[in-house]
């Protein structure tokens, strides 16, 4: 068996376009909106953008195209971590391309950013293609997290790129890759280099999201692959009536996921980040609130439960935000003589010695293997590896601790026992929903009609999602309009501002009016597996996210 | 939101019945087959049923009914783990029941067997019915894990049955519970109680299987969404070309699932623990088969790659057997001064001076982790719980640690990054497949039809499983005939023999021939999440095991 039955069914699958952009492409024409400005900052921003700043927003009608006829040749590139429907975007472009006019040319760059360094590619043809329509993964061309961002990438780049006479690179990626598809498009522009530069908007974490940009592509499809799991382990815990499990899911830094699975699973707790933050709450207050529900479900005869935990939730409790802040900076510091430490013990003791005091104490108070976790090897850029930290069994320790105190008081009767899970790596390869099919193939065919229009400096961008495609609008927007200055790694740096959960916004409100009889009360709802076939209001659904948001 | 989209869409589904199923209850007779023999211990078997052993083989034919007119109140419970598709053996027992006389009842007794003793049970109405109908779980009467085996719980179950007018007992469990069911036949029988007691073959690890059950129900589904989950880790682990997934599935002790997973997904290494036995391989030699195919895909440039364990492996190695029947027996009989000890290093030190010098040895080269999870709380029987292993962490660190050496030595010059997964909770409440829905349905309607025919020690039986519920048989097949005598928990029991994957059986032969090409080539398959509609070759096929073994 080569390829898989749902494989070669999904091959059929025809993904379904807004309605202007099934015209001829003769027929599709631009439209200009108003001028743009960044969403902050805006004299920095324009300074750092001379000549890709202010740009209008445009969107597509249709009326006789006034494109120039011109042959493309355009690269194409997927940036950091695997989202479902990136081979959509490129199958899509690749449609365009060829429907525009045969003898247009599509090279995908390896491996990532750095494939435009290495002039590592393939050129595109029909058979590759085919092959990849409507799969997940990114293994069409593979992805990688090289950013390109100096000076001496760019010409690197340039060159790789009139080598092959390239007209326009895409770049398909998240908030990081996007700013520096903004940036590689002032330096083109600047020198006149004639290549243009088109972005797509990607990340499962759903942190790509702004006044334009609905939803990034992924999130549907992963959040969807989670809640299946979530739902069916609810449904175990409803029928066994024993466990608690605790069940991390992915998202970098927003908790975007874990409210979509709440939404879609209504389980008993769901720990948003950003409210985690706002709040000033503590590790203890949270411990104690979790506690809190399972000695009440377990008075009610339920001896069971599901909380969902963001990933990034605890780079959002204030002592442990300070503590990983303090110890980055001293396993940078001294990152030498932290190497030469024999075992834990003697790697404890250091630790504790160059904290501050309350730092100190919170490390000393967390449960061992975290504190090794919290030890381990730095990501490139210095930072402690979020995802590798098992903020789950975290959570499932403390309680069990704070509840033993309390049965021990007499204030708890029940009994606690708790399982960990983490969903991440499942969701982030699933065959695309239709909803992602649908989006990504739309993104691509949009962002070659972009580079026909001869702009740059712009993201692809797809709305009106809260309706079937046939309503979508399809437009561009310029990258420079998402931007705010930042400080990162030290520096103060343009870059689109992450949109992280709105605890003012639609979903976060319905949750929060939720909550508390979910907490209480059994509410399970079990979405079960994505499904591309059958009942429209089945397979054709979107996320409880962009439908609250669009007010449906 | 209180149900989901798929949950309603599913209420419509109509599982298909065997055709003979199909007809008027009138219309459908029994056929007697040949008188039948335990698979072993034949004169032992029949000496403790005198009642019920020996009886004839059935099926059902298109021809008047002889069934005598008889109102019937039949019991139901569910027993042991959760398993997709126990709600539809309730529903197609309910449905027969009532198709046949509005006057019939069924009882379901609440959260496993122990409903039965303590007479806690709900009486289905279309109602209850109506909102469970093709929906994963069991929470619509729980299950649970006591054992019914002592006279004394006889005779409460009996009373409790005469309370009710029961005419029959339908236990829906695995091969331990069936074997119950069958003591519990010959004991109603033995006093001419007139209760009969039905089977239905169930569990998601595939072991209850023999010649005339060709799958028990729940494996199709759980074994397909643990797919759908490792061939979304693989395209991500052939996306992203830097980790290597160890993928742990569950499945008490038989590796079925884990090889089922391996013929729907194609990974680069499944262990299979009946071979492991069979070959007598350590844990050494498992270490080392999977460093040399890490080895040679780096060396090919792939430091990349998935591997399935299954949850039983650890108990086949022939060296962490002996150690763990020793930590039982020590665990068992040491219990109080165990009990005692303060801390993880008196522990060790406990354990270490009471293994035998060989175990001693095994378990100190353990890491620590594991050292723990071995000495941890056991089951109600005893016995270590495997589950709660973590052997993927286990061979990553081994599979470190060695590849360590070899780097040290020269011999290794590739990179190995390694993350554990553990899917077992996430698939045993899925919605069932089609394959489980018509299945389970057909089990539970089929075993109103042994009921009404006066058939008591009987196990509702379902053949032709490889083709089309169309051509389905339906009959039943006397309990005892699957027995042979064990020893368990120190005493010789008649009980079903367990299946374990047979190296000679077409599954793992066809594993075993394609095995070293999915070592070293990369021939992922993604079977994507289950489809309840679409093509039938999509939404209708059955596991690859059955395929194989139904030779087609």
């Amino acid at each position: 068996m080569s390829i898989s039955p749902l494989q070669k069914a999904r091959y059929a699958y025809e993904p379904k376009l807004p309605k202007i952009l099934q015209s001829d492409i003769g027929n599709v024409a631009i439209k200009e909106g108003p001028a743009t400005q960044s969403v902050a900052d805006q004299e920095k921003v324009k300074a750092l953008f001379p000549n890709t700043y202010g740009m209008k927003e445009i969107s597509f009608v249709n009326a006789p195209s006034s494109a120039k006829a011109c042959r493309q040749v355009v690269g194409v590139i997927l940036s950091g971590g695997q989202a479902p429907g990136g081979h959509n975007v490129i199958t899509g472009l690749y449609d365009a391309l060829k429907k525009a006019d045969g003898a247009n040319v599509l090279l995908g760059f390896k491996g990532g950013p750095s494939g435009l360094i290495e002039d590592s590619y393939v050129e595109f043809t029909d058979e590759i293609i085919d092959r990849y329509r409507n799969t997940g993964g990114f293994d069409i061309i593979g992805s990688g997290r090289t950013k390109l961002e100096t000076v001496e990438q760019f010409e690197v780049v340039e060159k790789v790129a009139h080598s092959h006479g390239l007209t326009a690179i895409v770049i398909i990626g998240g908030d990081d890759s996007n700013t520096n598809a903004a940036v590689l498009a002032e330096y083109f522009a600047a020198k006149k280099s004639g290549i243009q530069v088109i972005g797509c908007p990607k990340t499962i974490d759903g942190d790509l999201k702004n006044d334009v940009i609905e939803t990034s592509f992924g999130f549907d499809t992963a959040a969807k692959t989670y809640s299946e799991l979530i739902g069916n382990i609810e449904r175990d815990a409803a029928s066994a009536r024993k466990y608690w499990h605790f069940i991390k899911v992915m998202g970098r830094s927003a908790s975007h996921i874990a409210l979509e699975c709440a939404l879609e699973c209504q389980p008993n707790i769901c720990l948003i980040g950003e409210e985690v933050e706002a709040k000033g709450q503590s590790l203890m207050d949270i411990v104690c609130h979790i506690s809190d529900v399972v000695a009440a479900r377990s008075a009610a005869g339920e001896n069971f439960g599901v909380a969902i935990i963001p990933e990034g939730l605890i780079e959002f409790i204030p002592e442990i935000k300070v503590l990983i802040g303090e110890l980055n900076d001293l396993l940078a510091v001294h990152a030498d003589e932290f190497g030469r430490l024999e075992d834990f013990i003697e790697q404890f003791d250091f630790v504790l010695a160059h904290l501050s005091a309350n730092s100190a104490k919170v490390f000393a108070f967390l449960p061992e293997d975290i504190q090794k976790q919290l030890m381990m090897d730095r990501d490139p850029h210095g930072n402690v590896q979020v995802s590798r930290i098992e903020t789950e069994k975290l959570l499932i320790t403390m309680v069990t601790r704070m509840l033993k105190e309390r049965k021990a008081n007499g204030q708890f009767r029940g009994s606690f026992n708790a399982m960990g899970h983490f969903f991440g790596y499942e969701g982030r390869c699933a065959f695309p929903s239709n909803f992602d099919a649908d989006y990504c193939y739309s993104l691509g065919y949009n962002a070659y009609l972009l580079i026909a229009n001869g702009l740059t400096g712009y993201m692809s961008v797809i709305t009106g999602l809260g309706k079937g495609p046939a309503s979508w609008q399809a437009g561009g927007m310029p990258i420079t309009c998402m931007m705010n200055i930042e400080r990162r790694h030290g520096e103060y740096k343009p870059v689109i501002r992450k949109a992280l959960v709105e605890l003012e916004g639609k979903p976060f409100t319905y949750f929060s009016s939720q909550r508390e009889k979910w907490e209480k009360e059994t509410c399970y709802t079990f979405p079960g597996a994505i499904q591309y076939y059958g009942p429209e209001e089945v397979c054709d659904i979107t996320t409880r996210t962009l439908a609250l948001e669009k007010g449906e």
